[in-house]
């Protein structure tokens, strides 16, 4: 019998359907595979971006030049533009502003790598200090309200170009899924008096099923109203509604959970294309007590998905104690082989082989 | 520079971006096409199907056997089962109950086709019948409160089956799209005292230019915070809450506007894989004054709809007044061709050679 399960934030409803995970094609993958095209976002093409905005670089280089190790670029086809007045208006029934905002692009590497995964967590801390950079610059300007920063890897999940980088897209209007949050959480602050994703974090460490990984600052879990096979969070222990407050030690145990969230995730569905997206507060607001900041990772796996996209109404073959079980138990495999240099080479192959062979469909196979 | 709109119903606000729609990448289409696999769904496979709930034959024809027009069976892997209690209970801070529901496959035509477009009126109309039967038959179960009809036409909008079929996914929950739309359209009925969607339907007569379809019973349109390039919504001009109130004139229309407007699209996209879903008002309420049941289609494009998936955050770069001015265009090339025989061939040709050049870059071309 299947599961409805209810998001505690937000109340979507999510239909946990197993027995429609034996389906053969479930889970054909959009593997994300590296092209020989030229790229724009490699180090000595600095000319075929717009001037870019900041950079980490090496002392001794030049803007638009070589030398840098993150770089901040405005997007080439912006969503939105940042000159000019909002001129908020009506028509009718409809109303309507400016696209006024930023659209940049973080570019986290010189070197042509593409997931996170790929990346050093020296890089990882960087690519993260970028974004509080930015975000902090952004919030001055009192036209823009919200910043939202994301990542797609693979073509499946909307990425045009495969360089490892983020967007930045900041707005003159709070998302919807934003504002659905804050109210969410809200609403659970005035009844309960306390922070909702605080009291997840708090369920989450006493249950132990859907935790993938802990940190003394950071958890990563399977969320229990999981909208996608191998949906994970990245929540930090301490409560804070705006990643701008994110602290040095923060940074350090984010870029290495990442890496290894990303990583297993990655091992388990063969390189799937994925999306995360950093939930935090409006620039408007203060610190929230009702809200925490927090990293939203989605793989996007083929033929799931179909009509939810339009109905946010979604049915998951695979329970995330299932999907955490299996990416705590590849974080193991992975730990063990490293762990024995001199057959190392043998595990690893062993555990891709493995990880080929459709690992999200074992927890129904293990049923049958 | 790009708009920012608002979605007058539920608040969600969208970027319409033109300039993007000038990345040549941008309309790669995921085409349906037909493939030679065995199929389930045609005449004389009713064996491998599970028993028929209901449906269309011609007289001295005996269930699950040849002989129907339109068949309705249990989804073979459903996503919500039949039998049992709800059991709901709470674990924590989470809320969940048992996946009791029902899952109906619409299998809406004996022959092997893929599309709306390819269905004659009359077939449409059992489909459209059928549909009104299906909701007041489990709108009678108490265990269940909102019956979703939506359908799937080709691999990117989720179809595992070609062969034409709608599916009607039922609930013990009202699905969080539909929350928010009865909250939404119940703002605005507090705050005017009428219905949003008889306002739209008023306000795009009178401007014209969102109008892909007009006739005595039934508006096309495309929406004016349109989610994804070429979305476009049926309404029906009599304000009524519940597809289950369709009376046979409207039908007759229904069938007649759905046919013309998924085959205007498929001209426009080239045959673009695609989503259609039935709002319309939970089984508990009696007749609202402020909501209007309606559909709502959704060309899948690949390499749209990235991140927006998890975040309701949408970037369109087709405004849906240059989609809606296509369409109509569409549809008077091929009433000329039709007016005259001798030379319909060629014009059909034409007509379809043109819209194979991308026509959903056509907007962005006429500015430069």
């Amino acid at each position: 019998m299947p599961d409805l399960r209810k998001d505690p934030i937000v109340g979507r409803w999510v239909i946990v359907a197993k027995s429609r995970a034996k389906r053969p094609h479930d889970f054909e993958r959009a593997t994300h595979q590296r092209s020989a095209t030229f790229c724009p976002f490699c180090e000595g093409n600095e000319d075929k971006t717009p001037h870019e905005i900041v950079a980490y670089r090496d002392s001794g280089n030049h803007a638009n030049g070589r030398g840098w190790r993150v770089r901040v670029v405005p997007n080439k086809f912006p969503a939105l533009e940042i000159e000019g007045d909002l001129e908020k208006r009506g028509d009718g029934i409809y109303d309507a502003m400016r696209g006024v905002g930023a659209h940049e692009v973080i570019i986290e590497s010189p070197q042509h790598v593409v997931s996170t995964s790929e990346l050093s967590e020296k890089q990882l801390r960087e690519v993260y200090w970028i974004y509080r950079d930015r975000l902090l610059d952004l919030k001055r300007d009192p036209r823009l309200v919200y910043g939202m920063i994301f990542k797609n890897v693979g073509a499946a999940a909307g990425a045009s170009l495969e360089h490892s980088h983020s967007q930045l897209i900041v707005t003159p209007i709070v998302p919807i899924s934003v504002s659905e949050e804050m109210s969410g959480s809200r609403e659970f602050f005035d009844y309960r008096g306390r922070c909702v994703y605080c009291d997840m974090i708090q369920q989450e460490l006493a249950s132990e099923s859907r935790v993938v990984m802990d940190t003394p600052s950071f958890i990563a879990i399977c969320p229990y109203a999981s909208r996608c096979p191998f949906e994970t969070w990245i929540l930090p222990k301490r409560h804070t509604s705006h990643y701008e407050n994110i602290q040095e030690y923060e940074i350090e145990q984010l870029a290495r959970m990442m890496k290894q969230v990303v990583g297993r995730i990655e091992m388990a569905l063969d390189r799937p294309s994925y999306n995360y997206i950093l939930h935090t507060a409006p620039f408007s607001t203060g610190e929230l007590e009702h809200y925490h900041w927090h990293i939203e990772i989605m793989p996007r796996l083929t033929n799931v998905a179909g009509f939810e996209w339009g109905t946010g109404f979604y049915i998951n073959p695979v329970p995330p104690e299932e999907a955490a079980d299996f990416l705590r138990k590849i974080g193991l495999e992975s730990a063990r082989s490293a762990k024995k240099p001199t057959s190392s080479g043998d595990e690893r192959k062993k555990g891709t082989k493995k990880s080929r062979k459709s690992p999200a469909i074992m927890p129904s196979a293990k049923e049958s």
